[in-house]
Formats: structure tokens, C-alpha cells, sequence
């Protein structure tokens, strides 16, 4: 991870990686904004008649399903197909899914025709996914679930191996394991579950990350979520006696100003 | 209400009520951010394939025809019936209603189909909805329609019987009625209509309050508004001097740091 | 420009203009909040089944592709004709024109059939609809475009004759003409290609400039892009050392204090 960190920003500005998102309409604009602010580029589009152009113009596709609706399936599938085709890496999002059967069928087939470089949830949708015991509790995670630490990274590294990806679980604790190394993330605070869009968030700058360093998935997936991290804690400082909205700006504002000493200084991660 | 008021806030953070929403896509960030901020849990989903789950997992469903499409018409019968079934309260924000001739077929569907515990709008809106004389004029509320107050009001009674639900009336004065019973609330201040999403806010809150108060819907919806207003105040003291999008996220801010104190202390409410 | 700028806000809110989007769901709350920090009042539909009704009580419509889908593309050409009945301006955005086969054939069918007031992009964008050399890069403008200045320039006024309209190029030096008269405008700041929306919110206050502002479609675009640029300078002087996201705020909360005399006193405009 350190020598991974030492260059990991400025190679994004050396780069400045054009990033796909099929995403949803809720917290669309942090995400655009926050992949600006570390670097990138975001592009959004998700209709059938263009994905494919577009992912074909990317250095990397997101596919969050948080507002997903049948019209945006399809797109799903053509783009997340020619990305495997270009050799661009796809990050799964699976919002929500365990909180109602069309998510479950959806991300089913997603994961059978499309081949990710990361998969990235809470531990209630990993729990899921893995075919552990887990309860939706809509998008947030269930606390009876973020407690099961060790069961739910032995099930990340299951599901990594079965889905033959990365698989990054936020929480008190981040997981990041390709199934067999595991990175654990101790940045962050709990009020980020006070905000919408963090994990969307985190979601596009594990692809910018990505689309940045080749094939160091594992690492960029872990330098993305430590970055988020940080920027957390940051924000949550500064923010903390005046109120949430502000507490969710200062985060992309932070984002904006991250370079590799804070994360070098700050950065609580174990390999 | 003084009585009500005196746990409102707790209740929400021991309920932490989970609110589907089925709503617009302009103001839906700020939905999510002000659902948090209070205390509950937002979702938005609006596909006729999973709505019945969504709201089968809810505490409360926010029907929100902001930009309505054909597609979610379907999704918010389905999802409205169901959370008929499910005894959850349902509120009704009928944005718009009498721009278009779309806007009101569809609303005359909603309320003829699903009992909604609250209905809230603009003097516009529910001059319309009640048969009264009104001037769309877009979403905001016409001049003239707003300085109609007693007319108004009584509108807004016969409504409640009519519609066998709470009414809420946004504006300096806001009305908040059961048919019989009468709340009105004088918070607020005239520039947060310098910004959009502060009703759709408002019907945010409403959901919340609703869902972690069983059966005492006038207060929850008179509670709602009340800290929206407050909120309103204390957010333009601050922000006056800088500009409208600080304003709007100064009431978010407000709202997460919002109690029971300021509530009692500040609230201008008549019974 | 002087003698219009003198009354140009002021015109504003005397008029208090609607101006109907059919826009893209990443930076549609900006957009709303910004015509309202303006003076304007901002209605968001897209459906086919009431957009003509919404634009029949507009004073101005926006077309803006940035998430086009096929379900929008009637409601387009249905708002535009009828904007044409109307005889209110119609501005186009045509974001990430030349990014995919889909968008570049909507946007020749919407000039084909849509009479514009204003076409509003980048250097890209603008250079792609006049038929010359351009390199799309997703939604932001390639840099060896940008340097192309006078060619660029020319492209515009040929663009303008051919389309029979006003034509805005943005960028560092941002041109409007309309095929004879040109004007080119200094302020702003590259900071602004930082954060998403700079482009989108530009043709809300085209829109509201020209709303008010009867014929004077020249003036009235190249006033709302020198506000936009004297908001972008102010704004980042207050947020440079705190971040992109403040950065954004700051530039509607500018927009909401804009009087003539900033226009006047800052603004870099040559005829």
C-alpha cells in the first residue's frame, strides 16, 4: 500500500480518466463532483441507443443500481459488455439489493454476463451476495450485520473468489480482499451514515483509482476508500457543531484537496 | 401540540423510520439529506417491478408528482395500495397539480384510488385540488392565490372531509387541518421561496414525523412544518448576507441539529 | 452592451420569468437553484404527456441532452414546436454532441424541426455542430479545441447564419454572435471545469436573460454568460483554499447578490 500511495494521486492527474456511471438519480451530482474533484472525469448516460458509444470514449464503468429502473437494465448489460470488451475495468455497485426481488434477479444476471473488477457494498449487500445470513434494511446496512466482522470477511473473500474480483465491504472497518490479500481500512466515522451518497460516492472513486493504475485493483479499490475515509474525518471536524449538509460538502471539499502526504500521514490501513 | 412536541425528536431516533420515497428528480438529493437529518431513513424507488417491496420494508410513502411520468404512475398505485394494505401512512405532495391537464388526471386517479393520511401543498395546489378558484403559475404558488387566507383555510376544511385526510397548506401562514381541528403556523420566512425543494422538503419531514407517531397525524404534519420553519429562520439569520445556496443547505444543517428545546421555544403555532 | 446591462437584472425581476427544462438529471437541482438565485422561476417536465401544456405557461424553454433517452426526445420536439407557436425563446444545450451516434442524430433532428433562440457549448460541441474538426471527450471540451480560437470563432458565425440563430461558445474567452456582431467575454476562471454544472447552470441564465429581455437575444446571452463568469471569479477568490464544493455553492450564492453595477464594474466585454 505505501509505495502503491506514494504516486497514487498524481497519477490520476497525469491520466484524468473519463468515468462511465449508469447510476441513480439521488446522489448523481456528488458522484459527478467528487470524480472532478479527484482528478477525473465523469461522463452520465444510460440509454440502450448510446452506452455502448459512450463506454467505448471511458477508462472505466460504474454500475450502481439505486434508482434501478427496467429501462436502464439493458444499458447496464450493453455497456458493462463492451467495457469487457475494451478491457476497462466495471465497478459494481448493488444498492439495496436483498431490499426487494428485482435488485436480486437483476445483479444475478449482471454478475453472470459481465466480469468486475470490484464489487463494492455495505455489509448487509455483501452478506447478500456471499448467500450469508443478511437483513435489508433498505440501503443502509443492518447493525445486526456490520457486527459479524470476521464472518463477513471470510464471506468477502469467498464471494472474491467465486465472482473472481474484488470485493470491497464499508463499514466501521473497510474490507478490501481479492480473496486471497486483505486490506483493512480504519478511517472514517460513523456520521457518514448521517449523509446520503457516501458509498456512491466511494463507488467513483474506486474508478477513478482504477482507471488510473492498470491492473493494482486491489490497491487503488483500498487507496479509494482511504481517501473517502480521510476526507471523513476532515470534513467531520470542521463541520461537526454546524449540521449534516455542511458535513457533506466539506467531505468532496476535502476530496478536492487530498495529495498523497495525508494519505501517507492519516492513512490507518493493514495488510 | 406543546405536549406532542415535548418527545417529537426522541421518537424519531428511537422509531428511525424507514421513508419510500416516489418522487422528483430535481429535489431528491435534498429529500434524502433532510430524511437523515431528522433522524429517519430515506429510500427512492419508483419501478412498478419492485415498489411493492420497498414500501412492504417502510415505515411511511411519500407520492411526489414533481416529474411525473407515464412509467411512474403505475409505480405509485401499486406502491400507494400497498402501503394501504400495510396501514403505513402515505402523504400525497401533488406538486404542480393544475400546470397540466397530465398532473391533474393523475392526481384525481391517486386520490381515488389510495387513502393518503396527509395531503400537502402550496395555496395553489390545494385551492385546485379543492375546487376553488387558483392560477397555476408553474410550482410556486400565485400571488393572489396565497393572500386569499380565510377562503383559503376553509378550502382547505372541506378538503379534509372530502379527501377523509390532513391537510397541509404551506405558506406565510401555514394551515395544517383534520376537517375539523385547525393548526396554524406562523415560522418561516418569505425567502425560502428563493429556493427550490423547501416544500418538497417539508412533505420529507412530514413522512418522518408521521411514521414515528401512529395515529396522531395533525401534529406530526403541524410538527413538521413547525421545524421546517424554524429551521427556515435560523438558516436565513445565517446566510442572509451570503446567498440562496447557502440558505438551502443551512436549513438541512438546521434541521440536523434541530430538538425538542428549540421546538418549544421558537415554535409559532395556534390551535 | 453597457446601456443593456444597465437595467438587466432589474428587467429580470420585474418579469419573474418561467422557464420550462427538459434538462439532465445530474446538475438539474443547480440549474433550478440558479434561475431562481437570478430572479426567474424554474419548472422541470419531460413527459410527452404534459410538456406541451407546461411550456404553454413558460416564457422561455431549455432543451439540454446531457441524459438524453429516447422517451425524451418527443417531449422535446413537442415543447419546441409549441415554443415556436409561442414565439418564446428556445435554447439548446447540446451536451457531448459528438459522443455518440445517438445524441449527434437528435440534435440534427431538433435543429431540423425546432426553431432556436440560442445554441449554447463548448468549443467542442460548437465546432462538431459547424461541421469542423473536433475531438469529443466526453462532456467537457478537448483541449486542442479550445486553442483553436479564431478558427473557432469563425465556426461560430457560420454555424450562427446557417442555424438562424445566436451561438455561445464557452471557455476561456467565451463568443456569442449572432453570424455578424460578435462579443467576447474575459471573466471567469478555469477552476470552473472543476465542478460539474458551470455549462448547464450558464443556459438557465440564458434563458431567464432572454425570457426578459423581448428581442435582444444577442445581448441578453452574452449578459448571462458575464454573470456567470464575474460569479465563478468571486467565487473562487472566497473558496479557493476550502474546495471544489464550496466552490459551487459559492457561485449561486454570487449570482443570488448580482446587481448592475458588478456587471458594469467587472465585467470584460469587447464588441
Amino acid at each position: 500500500m505505501k509505495q502503491f500511495i506514494a504516486s497514487a494521486i498524481q497519477n490520476i492527474h497525469i491520466k484524468k480518466p473519463l468515468v462511465h456511471h449508469i447510476t441513480n438519480y439521488v446522489t448523481v451530482n456528488d458522484c459527478a463532483n467528487i470524480t472532478l474533484a479527484i482528478g477525473g472525469s465523469p461522463i452520465m448516460a444510460d440509454d440502450a441507443n448510446e452506452v455502448m458509444d459512450i463506454t467505448a470514449l471511458s477508462n472505466a464503468l460504474i454500475i450502481n443500481i439505486g434508482t434501478l429502473t427496467e429501462r436502464t437494465v439493458e444499458s447496464m448489460l450493453l455497456a458493462g459488455k463492451k467495457a469487457n470488451q475494451q478491457n476497462i475495468p466495471v465497478i459494481l455497485d448493488p444498492v439495496g439489493v436483498g431490499a426487494s426481488h428485482f435488485r436480486n434477479k437483476v445483479v444475478e444476471e449482471l454478475m453472470k454476463q459481465i466480469r468486475f473488477s470490484v464489487i463494492k457494498g455495505n455489509a448487509s449487500e455483501i452478506r447478500f451476495l456471499a448467500g450469508g445470513n443478511s437483513r435489508s434494511n433498505g440501503v443502509d446496512a443492518a447493525s445486526e450485520d456490520t457486527q459479524k466482522k470476521e464472518e463477513t470477511q471470510q464471506l468477502a473473500q469467498s464471494l472474491a473468489h467465486k465472482a473472481q474480483c474484488v470485493i470491497a465491504v464499508t463499514g466501521a472497518t473497510d474490507i478490501v480482499t481479492d480473496g486471497e490479500k486483505v486490506v483493512l481500512l480504519e478511517n472514517g466515522c460513523p456520521e457518514m451514515g448521517l449523509i446520503t451518497g457516501t458509498g456512491c460516492m466511494s463507488t467513483s472513486l474506486i474508478a477513478v483509482f482504477c482507471a488510473s493504475h492498470g491492473e493494482q485493483i486491489l490497491h487503488s479499490t483500498a487507496t479509494a476508500l482511504l481517501s473517502m475515509g480521510i476526507a471523513g474525518e476532515f470534513a467531520y471536524k470542521k463541520t461537526k457543531l454546524i449540521g449534516t449538509s455542511s458535513f457533506r460538502l466539506a467531505i468532496i471539499d476535502e476530496i478536492s484537496q487530498l495529495n498523497e502526504k495525508k494519505l501517507v500521514t492519516y492513512g490507518k490501513f493493514y495488510e
